[in-house]
């Protein structure tokens, strides 16, 4: 099973016809030539799933019916897997991981973690307990330049963090109401059987969340939250307003928008330190502006040979060759393939550890939901993160 | 007394040499050709007043050791003021407003208003009972692209307002600590009995709250408040994040600093509508930018022929050629202008009113500093305004 | 005589009402309290002229029917204008100034200096034999930030300067064409008996050329210029491409056009050396882009302790609160005024002179524009200056 | 020899270890999962070429030691490459294409499209007879804002047009300078006999050039061209200024730049018609500034249900999820792949065509190149292309 002249073997739950996140997996997966898909069970209804393979050139005794039958049979198989991705809803997270992990496969799972935060937990013992990989694909936090911003926090040069503000304002569920495409793009979004007790905070929040927590280190302690429904006949929220208390003193602001009329994907971060802070926009990812007090403005730029080596490492094209989403998403691949490699050669994981989001970072946003939604209810009561 | 082939007379208190506001006031009321400066009591030091006053090229015997002096010895003048405008430190607003309205002179004051909200709303009284003009310098609405937003919301073309961002980082408390000024910059400002319940609610919060009121009409109901002092020995606030609440249902983001290390005046606004969001940021004010859901941007530029009527009046130069932050301020004073010439004339005010602020946005700025204040001291619980 | 307890006394020739220019000129020369308008032929129209002074509050007797009316009677005076603002046309600059000289009157002059290269350099001889003040508005070097620039340059921060590229499209022209205002805005300066060889390298061209030549202090040798006409019926250019060469190595692109659809006002510039270069947008003054070879973009903004004393001289408000275009206008007055004030007590001009454009200035903008003309009627023949 | 279950097969001829550009094909040609790398020939040294093959998997019997061979056996082998994409230095262009058209196999090939126009011209007549499919890389028209402009014009939207200024200014001659590195980037670029005529008018003015003509549709018939060397001790040219006209009437300007310090990959045009204008940058290419005259901005971007067809067809993620550089350059292939699928079906082109660069572009480039160079040796004079 060594894996040095070959790529890896890449299975996929979810993902079939005409969902968009499934897609952007593949990309992610293919761009490095390091991995290669070779099996699948793209939906829950059976011939969906076929179809899709047959898009993907998949060999059909590798397209399942079902992703318990996938993990029974590729356990088997000597050329098996050696990864599974997981893209199906956020309901199915939970029994499909649990499915591969005793079935001895490393898993990537999207986010949230799963469907409530009790199940979180317990994925997370199940994985612990597997010893195999576990990595979340909180995709952003893939980007060079954020990778850049947290080396910067660590290394001092913002000095004592005060104040992060981190904001993910979309304006979909507008224009989606607009166009009369609610239903079908926000369908089971907002279904709380299916998606869980949030639909903004859960879909947008935790990536907020999550980049915050990267780029600072800091741990959220507690949460006061203000989640809204504008649009009418909606169970779930679709906007939501926060204030933030890390441990260690820094305070914070979080809101996620899906209402935010025009706004596309805008996810941003600001995080002010007694020596300097740093601003970087996810649509304009390349850049990460860095203000030190009684100086000029910086703007450090991706590809650059002043770039620190955790953002050289994710860096595929020159200066001014501009990276983006899928670059980033396919850098939680290349950091995954390290590790899957490592484990396939036997090596040791490195000190450091490997650069990918793993399940705590996926318990802690769930607790993050859990407490906004509980704050919430309770009038923006402060509430603590129960990770 | 006609005042067709003359300039307004205008006095000023405070002001005196260093005083950086007092100066903008002279720069923004010398703009327009339509005022000029005869008296003042520059400082409660009658020699730096005088001196003051030599600076200014004033005639010796209208340069005043105290506004009550002033008050007095101007009221009885022929030539005597037409407005008196007051620069002095926030505990000396309500005092001096006081003389002169009493001496029947028009009255422009820096904002806050008053050092307290019970000040304040004695002092709406008073100048309610007086009849006379009374403008509150929240320059900010004097930018022409400010007023543009606001004739768009009026105008419906946001449709229904769901969601207000506005911002006020600053970052000079830390630059001017690591210059070790900070003595010197923020002197009364931080000091409880000169300056009030709050420093950066108070001084820049306001302008905020100010900004967002005028450009949605919307009712502050009540906000959440998370007040902090990051700068050790300071016995007042240095940053302040909110959750707010407003009439109507709409909710919002407010968040002004003083200690956002290497941001300078970065008002910004975000207002959210069912139909369009806008987005105006003060140090980039000639722009403004407008979302339609499923439309390109519209980035709209002072000037232009298709700005409205609101933003026309109060534009001095063509397209491409900026106006700033003096300009703004300057237009406060055009407002003011048209308002002293109508009662000289003994011409009515216009049905719509004149645009600039008055007292009542002044009594409601210091209603919202109580309240924040207020809320923070009760860990962020939701307090409504008393305004 | 003495100037120590007066504003300095301003005359201005054209600026009468409807006029742009003259406008801009007094709300600059306003700004500073330093200076007051106290007499003007506004007009050739004497009824014209004198509804303008009245607009202005002046005294009747100092409003004048004609120029040389009104340099022959100020001439007299004891309270006589410190100088004349000449805003009249560009085919009546050298008349007026001729005058003024003559009655020993320092002179504030629009660009471009004349009607032809022949008379600016009479001008030139004029004014140098007359020993006295001549400045010419240039008004984009007023500019804080332009200064910046300038001071950047001349310290070596940039190196040896290799590549100038200056912009300056404006697309007013196709507006006036779309609202049938062509007529109106653009009048005499498509009339070549009025306007000289050019309209648009005269209007805006000379702008862009003295732009570049203050910030980089290069001279321009040469230039290969494609001069265009697109508006139908106009005997002018309304558009200038061109290829730069300086003395020294240095090379350069400039364009400027008035059929650039939607542009504003965009002059900016781009200056590369073999450390750094350097970027700046009038739209945007606040701000200069400065980047060295293998490091972070540096962004400086006016208003900080870090800038240079040639900046922070010209600086009115703090950082953040942004100066625009009548803030820059004004620095020209700011400079002239401390030359005047120098004359008048008697003091001597500093070492490194003012900070003002002169009539040097305006004689290379002249023959730049003879030379653009004439290569371009040589189909793009290198031609040099002729200055 | 059907296609409809299979991916692509793809062979390459350069891209070796180390080389960039070849990577950044492979990662493209991998993204949209339709196209496996199955051989190559990867470096004039057989072991280098050996290692690169071992590195990307492939297998060993179809890794060559050289393109002759290579293109000899895949063309009798039944599984043979479907295309072959050449990313060898310029002047082996030339036969390595010959040498595929020869064995049948389309091509997709670097560019410049050869070392000199003369050879460009005898490729373009061999690939029209052979009928096979030809794709040049002027990889930035695979960005779908480039189409969005490209359809723009052609609809007519900015009615006729008069003015280009398109602008690639690079800075990394002078980094490698700084860094002593020189050598190692540019090696053969600056080597004439290896590169061509020019050096920065060939690699990076040819893309100026050609995405100009893509967007515009215009066709070039003159330059003037100021070619300049600043870097000491090179052969060829770093720098290039030149003006540009247009059959039909409009003007242009066309920089291009390896000393423009700081500077990183900045390509950008602006396109400026009767009714409005256009302008794109590289370094941010999800959106679109379109400038009407006498109307606010818009910014059109990338993913939204207003893009038209042309730019939707050639995006992978929804708005705000920012595509770049290597989705761009992924577009190409996915059409070529498009037209590849359509031979192997025995599909008719449609109508309109492919939508990638053909030889034809490639011949117009060199023609450009070729021009550019003479007209810079007659010191700028105006000289038409030979194309």
């Amino acid at each position: 099973m060594a894996t040095k002249n070959r790529k890896l073997r890449m299975g996929m739950v979810g993902g079939g016809r005409g969902a968009f996140i499934g897609g952007v997996h593949r990309m992610a997966a293919a761009l490095d030539g390091q991995i290669e898909l070779v099996a699948g069970a793209f939906s829950s209804d059976p011939e969906k799933s076929r179809l899709s393979g047959e898009d993907l050139f998949l060999s059909p005794e590798r397209v399942y019916a079902s992703y318990l039958e996938m993990a029974k049979a590729e356990a088997k198989r000597p050329d098996r897997i050696d990864f599974v991705t997981i893209v199906a809803r956020n309901d199915m997270h939970y029994p499909v991981a649990k499915a591969f992990l005793e079935a001895g496969i490393h898993v990537v799972c999207e986010k949230p973690l799963a469907y409530s935060l009790a199940e979180a937990k317990q994925l997370r013992a199940l994985a612990k307990k597997s010893g195999l990989i576990f990595a979340l694909t909180h995709n952003y936090t893939g980007y060079p330049m954020v990778k850049e911003a947290r080396a910067m926090v660590r290394a001092g040069k913002l000095g004592k963090i005060n104040k992060v503000v981190v904001e993910y304002p979309q304006g979909y569920a507008i224009t989606a109401l607009k166009s009369k495409q609610d239903t079908k793009i926000s369908n089971w979004r907002m279904d709380p059987t299916l998606s869980g007790l949030s639909n903004c905070v859960g879909d947008i929040g935790t990536h907020a969340e999550n980049l915050a927590q990267y780029i600072t280190g800091l741990e959220l302690a507690e949460v006061a939250a203000d989640l809204s429904t504008y649009i009418p006949g909606r169970p779930l929220d679709d906007d939501a307003n926060m204030l933030l208390r890390y441990k260690g003193g820094a305070k914070g602001i979080l809101h996620s928008s899906q209402i935010s009329t025009g706004d596309e994907n805008n996810l941003n971060i600001r995080v002010y330190g007694t020596l300097a802070s740093l601003e970087w926009h996810q649509e304009h990812p390349n850049e990460l502006t860095v203000k030190f007090a009684e100086a000029p403005r910086q703007v450090w730029r991706r590809g650059n040979s002043y770039n620190g080596p955790e953002a050289k490492k994710y860096t595929r094209t020159p200066f001014g060759h501009p990276e983006a989403f899928i670059e980033a998403f396919a850098n939680i691949y290349r950091s995954v393939t390290e590790a899957v490699r490592d484990r396939l050669a036997g090596r040791k994981a490195p000190k450091a550890g490997y650069d990918f989001p793993t399940i705590d970072d996926g318990v802690t946003g769930m607790a993050f939901v859990a407490a906004a939604v509980k704050s919430s209810k309770a009038n923006a009561r402060w509430t603590k993160l129960d990770a």
